[in-house]
């Protein structure tokens, strides 16, 4: 019922740091294939949920990913283009027996099921691909469900999925354990960064993608490269995104519009839940350096909430 | 003095989940005639402040009502244009006794005088309408005072009204037990939705409204129909609204402006006093559902603060 | 090698309250002259990192200041427009021993060295202006040091600058002593307010300044003038500010831009580091009063975090 199970622990432990950043990005091979569906047409892509090695403290740690053995934290980045649909077929090789134990861990219900689903936030769906308990939309362990997505006119914006079922109705059990990952819709002809989609997901105990420093990712870049972030927070803290000798337009693309007063940040307020994210030119007047990024809230850095851009110089 | 206190108790009896929403939008009815001050002319409104039965514990409840019978939590919508006035003559039906017990709970100074006061959020006051102790403008028990409101150009927004000298010269007594409102500017041209605005308070103890799951409102549109929300928070607590299955432009109306890249947003960071609104198609490509609205800090939802939109098939 | 530090003591004993303010805005005298710079050119400050009376409890207070004996909290505000550039020439006066025992309180690396910093937000600078412990770029005591600020196109906005170097290697302790100040970016052609800009760093401990009401400033202007705020915020907590009688567009200034659907607020939601600002008409449409700005976190404000803005008839 679960053959992919020992597959991810032999193959798929969860790396640390920068390691764990390149398979990441290994999830991410599949964007372009993912974003080529035509309106109307809904391609269908596979995700599974699976185990990954305990956390600090034996916390249980979860991920999805586009096959069992590449399962992430954060998973797989889908992008897709406002016209796109997508379906999602969704396979839980979580146990049961972890399941009930983050049940009993956060609290959940009794009558809460023992599953896993995806709900996506800014794109559209049917009441059947709502990902929650209310809409019967979730799906128990050894098997599979497809959930549909459709990026419709409007959408487009710097998103996530995460689970709504784990643990308790709201997912706070799925999401505390690592079942979410990053969605970008983009409108046609938006520009596309020269290198991979940064995502960073700031979370409960001042961590980014369930990581402190030293192990959070370090993103590289070539100065005079456009590169984009996507951030989102998820649990129960209010974080404060700081990157350093960057700014964007606090707008739907981080790209400023002439004429239009939209205020320039570089810093930006996170309640569980919200994302943003934004394009700009790796080391543009700045130059080349290790470009600190951490949580601005100061016991949240302090304990660990950072990282760097790298910004190397054009060779 | 307090002739309408007994009739409160004998037919305004707080109700709870979707009744407390039908009485609140009982309240409403008077927005047509609210709004339909001329420019330079102002209407006069009589709102009047009221003791309800109390919360759970025993916590006091209070409510504004457009009578001393329809008090309500929240109090009614008031609904104006720009270019209107509204004066509003509030009389403080609370006894002398209930707002001791309240300075004395929340730790009002010594000197704060027991009263209760309407202080509005957008729209503009003089010094006499601000409804503070500094400014000299609250209610004593069993009198009445009119308060001026000024919806001038440039004031269009989601606003709320809430007392301003309950419990603490802040209010922060009054507002804990109810003395808030939304309140609406319009520009003109500005659309109307189908049905009556969907109000939330989001505030302490993961509440909606005061209330939690399964008290909190069950709001219903059909599918199709232009629905609003107006959604501001009190207390002392951060809160991150979301509405499964919709989406808005993070503007003043909720409707994205061709050419503008204002972001789209499904979840919203709200610190005390921020309010804000939209308007969407109810079930606008997502179809019928009951859709969940919750407040995304995850404790915050798992201990109640959630409800639904119920959006219903076309007949 | 500390030749100011007794003059401070004896000529800059940090002053209270009003007086708290003129002295600050003593040090924006410079700020027509730093701006001045033509692009391309650098202008060159001078600034220095003092210490000052303890504040209650004891707790260390540090403050920038354009001489020695000028340093306040905030530091001077600082105004640039787009296209300038500035060297700041940072002399720090603060004692290892004071530096010694911040690291302690705040709980640094043992490796952290014993440095102040400046750290700009919204503005560009290359690696050797980062001020940070990472990029290398610190001040030890009795030393001094050239930081590079680039206001270049894009930058305008309201910002802050801060240490980043005590207490932590995030400057933890130095913010919680005082160590920042205001900086503004203007585009060339932006209105400028009729008096100086009010600039409110809301921090720990349910602060303005560092201060609880009835020290916080009290801000003073003639009904009808062009007022300019400035507010950021520094530390652990999310605050939200407001100001009574008053709104401004949620944009770059504050003020609307016609046909944009730009939300309007009277109130914001800062997170550690979020800065903003705005400029409205003093009393328009509401008139003379002493109106009040407070956080809007209950507590906070109940607490003492409050001031006023006084605005007075016209003579």
């Amino acid at each position: 019922m679960m053959p992919f199970l020992r597959t991810v622990f032999r193959h798929g432990a969860l790396p640390v740091g920068i390691v764990l950043l390149v398979t990441a990005f290994g999830g991410v091979t599949g964007n372009a294939a993912l974003g080529a569906a035509a309106a109307g047409a809904c391609r269908t892509v596979n995700l599974f949920a699976e185990e990954l090695p305990p956390g600090p403290g034996g916390d249980a740690r979860l991920g999805f990913g586009l096959s069992p053995t590449r399962a992430t934290i954060p998973g797989p980045l889908i992008e897709l283009t406002e016209g796109d649909c997508l379906k999602i077929k969704l396979t839980n090789d979580v146990t049961a027996a972890t399941l009930q134990k983050l049940k009993t861990k956060f609290g959940g219900d009794p009558d809460l099921p023992l599953a896993v689903s995806i709900h996506p936030h800014g794109v559209k769906y049917h009441r059947d691909s709502d990902g929650t308990v209310s809409s019967n939309s979730f799906v128990p362990p050894g098997t599979s469900r497809v959930f549909t997505w459709i990026a419709s006119p409007g959408t487009a914006g710097y998103w996530w999925y995460h689970d709504h079922v784990v643990g308790t109705e709201h997912g706070t059990g799925g999401m505390a354990s690592g079942l979410w990952g990053g969605l970008i819709v983009r409108r046609p002809g938006d520009p596309k960064p020269d290198v991979r989609t940064f995502v960073l997901a700031m979370g409960d105990n001042y961590t980014f993608n369930l990581q402190t420093w030293p192990n959070t990712p370090t993103f590289v870049a070539v100065q005079g490269q456009r590169i984009e972030f996507l951030v989102f927070a998820w649990g129960n803290e209010t974080h404060v995104f700081h990157l350093h000798a960057h700014s964007w337009a606090d707008n739907r693309t981080g790209i400023p519009q002439p004429g239009i007063d939209t205020a320039t940040v570089d810093t930006k307020v996170l309640g569980p839940s919200t994302s943003f994210g934004f394009q700009v030119i790796a080391g543009d007047v700045s130059g080349p350096n290790n470009w600190m990024y951490h949580c601005h809230v100061q016991f949240h850095s302090d304990l660990g909430m950072m990282g760097f851009l790298r910004v190397k110089p054009v060779a």
